[in-house]
């Protein structure tokens, strides 16, 4: 157990984003909404997922919808006093946690926000340990906890809750209504036991996220390494590519941001040539025709110079970046994980072959 | 307090498919589904809305989604109870009754499956006296009842709980799953007091729809009146048109059927052109470039021999029809009516104008 005060958030939101893999949300405006939620409601106690008991109710929380519409939205202040309310009443007892449904600029911040406002404790765990597209592509789905009964609430007022045969049901009802509600919502879903919690949860990722957080902005101080050098070790990538962003394509279709970033080699990499396609989230890294990475090890565009990691949504022209590679939590590499989050599932035409076995240097950049 | 048994369901259908307008489905799927539901559990008590105790929760239940895609689904047995369990959980107390939210093939016949199969009387009162394409367009709306909590369930076994902040939104995020679950769903909204009920339902229309039905099963049994005269009499028509459709133009939309009927006169119209316009219901009738009726009258289109209900969706070329009139409810002429169901909110760039001051023939048919 320990607080999360607003020195804390900052580098949770920092690293989260580049656990967001691209996706997740622009950890600008997440940070302002968790530290709002602080400033005016005392810091959050976090628990090591450890310290839940089995039986209490935990309740992942979450924005849906396109990243780029939640920088337009308000996020407000009474979303989560309402979701606390509709997922207690459906179950007829409190809620005993929040925790993060994924890590990323915006998700990992909104449970502090929740936890803030309500007075409940956020618990060290989530369910991807990455950020993915869609709320079934979760440890919790592999484990067969389901997504409903789910709450829904969009700024106006207007409440949903979903009881689905399937998770991906609970997604494609969800969506439905996430377009509906002009493109971003804030939901509550797979309420689970504590037990249930500790056993599929990717645990202890609010302070690994703290840890990458704290690192990214410290990277220059390195001793005698090279900022690259050190970044690549702490943050455990494999270095793909650098280079200057040559174009980006983009595309809003049934609230995803789908798209392609175009790359032209710097350095070692002068002459080459890379792409990353992304759908909220980047699934595939391709240098010179060869792909080097694919979901749902995560891929991360980094500033060149900061280290500070660019969403999806931020990608423009001219910007220099790194492309990394990190492996992903281990049970996304079983057979239930890749059929929930492989590179197939997203229309990528290739099999899954994990980061280090396609990463052609052999050596991490250590 | 009466029984509705399997020889009253027949007539009931046939009589609610003319007051559907064109819309409410196919009157021969909800008739099945209710002699189905009849056979199996046995008839249905009907009760006068006076008899029904003020204090006690009513629920107008109904099939949401495109006329075309009902019969191409199954209506499934157990989405009544789905619901049912749904809203008295919600409230924390049983359903007293069922009534039906609409007249119409499909719409009216729902209701008594739900009450057989549940055994709990029928209310003999619905919400639009006629059907709507769109949820908000009920009575209830007028008088300031939430069309939320609304329950909703598919034949699949999904569920979803709708609270919304106003009954157009209820109508749009109801939409939008109704269409992500294939086009057709089972529905409970409004769920009102008996009290309620009696102040703002349009009553004894189910009565009303049989006594049609049964007067078009007899139509040739009319003494010294030709058919048509008594066709129109008891059913209170004017008279727009009689001729041949000549081409029908469709389009499904965002759940919704939309369309046109090209018809050439006969008897005394001919060389007159006609259209009528429809989304799931008939919108507008015009002859001769004269608008002769619009929402929310009733526009019928019924068939030149038998005098059955022609829905929009049965609609072919070749067809001999007669076009009629007849008055709404009283409460959609008001102003707060015609804002929820004028011809306006449907695009049609004309006044409302009432059936009997545009029927120019000065007198009714009889």
């Amino acid at each position: 157990m320990r607080k999360i005060d607003l020195k804390d958030i900052e580098d949770i939101a920092l690293g989260a984003a580049l656990l967001g893999a691209g996706g997740g949300g622009d950890p600008y405006i997440g940070k302002l909404v968790a530290m709002g939620a602080v400033k005016e409601c005392g810091p959050v106690t976090m628990l090591d997922p450890q310290e839940v008991p089995d039986e209490e109710l935990v309740v992942p929380i979450a924005m849906m919808g396109a990243p780029t519409v939640l920088a337009e939205k308000a996020v407000g202040e009474r979303e989560y006093e309402t979701l606390f309310h509709m997922v207690s009443r459906f179950f007829g007892r409190e809620i005993y946690a929040f925790l993060p449904i994924e890590a990323g600029g915006v998700n990992s911040m909104l449970p502090i926000a929740a936890c803030a406002r309500m007075g409940v404790p956020l618990v060290d765990a989530d369910g991807m340990g990455r950020a993915f597209p869609e709320l079934q592509m979760v440890t919790f789905t592999i484990g067969g906890i389901n997504a409903s009964p789910m709450a829904l609430t969009d700024e106006k007022g207007n409440c949903v809750i979903f009881e689905t045969v399937t998770n991906k049901w609970t997604e494609e009802l969800a969506r439905a209504v996430t377009m509906s509600c002009g493109g971003a919502v804030s939901v509550a879903l797979y309420p689970m036991t504590g037990k249930q919690m500790k056993e599929y949860a990717v645990k202890n990722i609010v302070t690994r996220s703290q840890r990458l957080g704290e690192a990214i902005r410290t990277v220059k101080d390195c001793g005698e390494k090279t900022p690259e050098e050190h970044f690549m070790e702490f943050s455990e990538s494999y270095k793909l590519f650098k280079g200057k962003i040559s174009d980006v394509l983009r595309e809003t279709r049934g609230a995803f941001n789908l798209g392609k970033v175009m790359l032209e080699g710097m350095g070692e990499y002068k002459g080459k040539e890379a792409y990353v396609e992304f759908q909220n989230e980047n699934l595939l890294a391709c240098v010179d025709g060869e792909i080097l990475a694919t979901v749902p090890d995560l891929i991360c565009i980094v500033d060149a110079e900061t280290f500070v990691p660019v969403t999806t949504d931020a990608l423009k022209y001219g910007k220099r970046v790194y492309v990394t590679g990190l492996k992903c939590f281990e049970m996304w590499r079983s057979p239930e994980g890749l059929e929930l989050v492989g590179p197939k599932y997203f229309g990528c035409d290739t099999d899954y072959i994990p980061v280090e076995e396609r990463y052609k240097g052999g050596v991490k950049n250590v």
